[in-house]
């Protein structure tokens, strides 16, 4: 690709990317409350209203950021093995947990979405509930496959396997690594009849 | 007690409960970081000055009016029942997060120390990591009672019992309420080995 592409699409695409990874970057680097448009902006290399072409506030750019990661990880696994693809699914929220850009970034984020109840509404709608309840099919497929209780109230079985990543993430105690991982799926999943 | 009572010890408690009670409602009504020292005295009906001769900063002053709340939650409970004991506990902060005062501002201290290292500390310091003790006292004393398994790492079990509570006060997708404080101890138990 030539420095300067005649192609406008392209051009754009090119400035979403760095809009995209500044956010990322003065995130974690500023908090989400002391990261302004204007930094990001001068950080991407863009115009102020470059920004707000495509963006109408810090915050939904914020979750657009955020988005882009959870993308990433695809599709809940399904290989048949319910305990192995919670692993994978929660081993890889613990490593963006563990990044050093990334963590900071979504500890802040959830900080500011507790003062900011629109940031929180969007937060949930955008990201928290189609996750969670990609969970609860998968969870649900397992209850089928009569690999875990079919009585089980599947809200609980998604606090059982995710609330002990939200306790460590926001009051770090303890740390997330892989022995975590192992063991609250293990432990978990036996709470709700699996035999391992 | 006469209106203006001559003890200045008296005048004091008096004071230093006031600058609490002013300290629990703003922090819901404003969020831990739009309140003010300031705003807290007017509204406690003391100068500045004597706040500041008892709490160095805002933050103390926050997490000392949480250790009240704390305080008066008492001891984790031993009746020998762990499963009950556990529900009367977790019971308890439901409550805390249901309390139209102390919840917003309980998500309001939490949102504010992902974004202060200094306040997530001391929070961790003098009220977190004192409960997560006390909790694992409790159940290494149902461990060796026989009532959970002796090799479970009672962190993931703290994770498995506490996390919920910690996932749906931040992320509140679904409510805070009893069905989830019995489903989340019953589940739990059952995953570090116990028989209900």
């Amino acid at each position: 690709m030539p420095e300067r592409s005649p192609d406008p699409a392209r051009r754009s695409e090119r400035s979403r990317t760095a809009i995209l990874s500044a956010t990322r970057k003065l995130s974690a680097e500023l908090g989400y409350q002391a990261m302004s448009i204007e930094a990001i902006a001068a950080a991407a290399g863009v115009g102020k209203q470059t920004i707000y072409r495509w963006w109408p506030s810090k915050g939904v750019l914020m979750l657009d950021m955020w988005g882009e990661q959870v993308q990433l990880q695809g599709e809940f696994p399904d290989t048949g093995d319910v305990a192995a693809d919670l692993k994978v699914q929660i081993r890889g929220l613990v490593e963006l947990a563990n990044d050093p850009e990334l963590g900071p970034s979504l500890r802040s984020l959830i900080g500011a979405a507790q003062h900011e109840p629109a940031l929180l509404e969007e937060l949930l709608t955008s990201i928290v509930r189609p996750r969670i309840e990609a969970c609860k099919r998968r969870l649900r497929k397992a209850q089928e496959d009569g690999q875990i209780n079919r009585g089980v109230d599947l809200d609980i079985a998604v606090d059982l396997l995710y609330g002990g990543f939200y306790h460590r993430l926001v009051l770090p105690v303890t740390r997330l690594d892989d022995a975590f991982v192992n063991g609250i799926v293990d432990e978990a999943l036996r709470g709700i009849g699996a035999t391992l």
